[in-house]
């Protein structure tokens, strides 16, 4: 396996994973670089490259790779079993959203508990998990060792709810906010942009647009 | 400017523009590459590369890149000024996020109905947009030559309703249902997975802490 993995691979091995598991909940018990790259639209090279970087066990000439060795070498390699707790600010329609995705425990990531500054919605739960007052989250960041913060507030106070959350300790932050920002360098930071992923389809789009003409 | 841009260059073109445009707002008129390197946590080639696939006008010694031109360049490459028109099914929390996201505008993308099956919020608007019955999705992309659908229903929902838009006639589907879809060919599919996002922070936490033992 390689020390470095890119930043690609890794937002690869997910598909693999699901791809891997609906075969073995099909009763497959090998899948072979081509066909993942098949149902994956990935090139061959590229697939077997990836999967190299996660696992030890080769594809075996003619049968290809052992599913559930497979499955079980990524997700030790993804760390699924290692559980980071993880704590959630703003519960608008896109933090609702997150609090309600089922997916996320798949890759080790729990969210204990969800903060929000409108008083009304203080006290309630979505999916078992209560949204409390901002004021409580330094406390729970630090007596739960919450190392994740998810940010979904508006762009304009992004910021500082950053700041909040890595005064009280946490390692990580995944930013939904429309808006960049600022961490020390210690801290990671995952910005996600809607913007990006349309982009690219977008730009599909139009290549496939023009060459049709 | 390249033919072929890699999607990874493609998904950071739109944090270039938003770095840049706040540079703009700021009133500067010059921007490096190590600047932009910085600022994004990226390295200087990279951005050289990234930034040469979308614009001819290359940065000058000493003083950088022309802003202004550098976001028309960008703005064109990636089709902003085109409008590509959307429907949007599955108004749900994330749904509804997604309606009320500003930023797809200003990459050419214009939402112009969404469709759901509860008929207690048929007819209602979100930001603008309506809410319509699903029996009317057809006749509204082909009447408005709608090319990209936008898939926000449960997982189980996902492959019917995108059977229902391709059969009508979008080019591109944009699937946030947590399954994968399958599609003609012929027809554009960005999955958007955020376990591939969870995967990335989580594993690079995990580096972390494992380099700080």
């Amino acid at each position: 396996m390689s020390e470095y993995v890119s930043k690609s691979t890794l937002q690869r091995l997910p598909f693999y994973l699901d791809a891997l598991q609906t075969k073995l909940a099909r009763g497959e018990k090998y899948a072979s670089s081509s066909q993942l790259a098949k149902e994956l639209n990935l090139n061959e090279v590229q697939v077997r490259k990836d999967l190299a970087s996660a696992s030890r066990s080769g594809g075996k000439p003619k049968v290809g790779y052992e599913i559930q060795e497979l499955i079980s070498d990524i997700k030790l390699f993804l760390g699924c079993h290692r559980i980071d707790k993880a704590v959630l600010v703003g519960v608008g329609s896109l933090g609702t959203a997150l609090l309600g995705y089922k997916g996320f425990k798949d890759y080790g990531l729990e969210i204990i508990k969800a903060f929000d500054k409108n008083e009304s919605i203080i006290g309630n739960k979505i999916k078992g998990i209560e949204i409390s007052e901002l004021s409580s989250i330094k406390d729970t960041i630090k007596e739960n060792n919450v190392r994740i913060g998810i940010i979904t507030v508006p762009a304009q106070y992004a910021q500082e709810v950053a700041d909040t959350l890595i005064d009280a300790g946490v390692k990580a932050i995944w930013n939904f906010a429309p808006t960049r920002i600022t961490v020390p360098e210690e801290i990671l930071i995952q910005n996600e942009n809607m913007a990006s992923s349309l982009a690219v389809l977008s730009k599909h789009l139009q290549n496939k647009i023009e060459n049709e003409k």
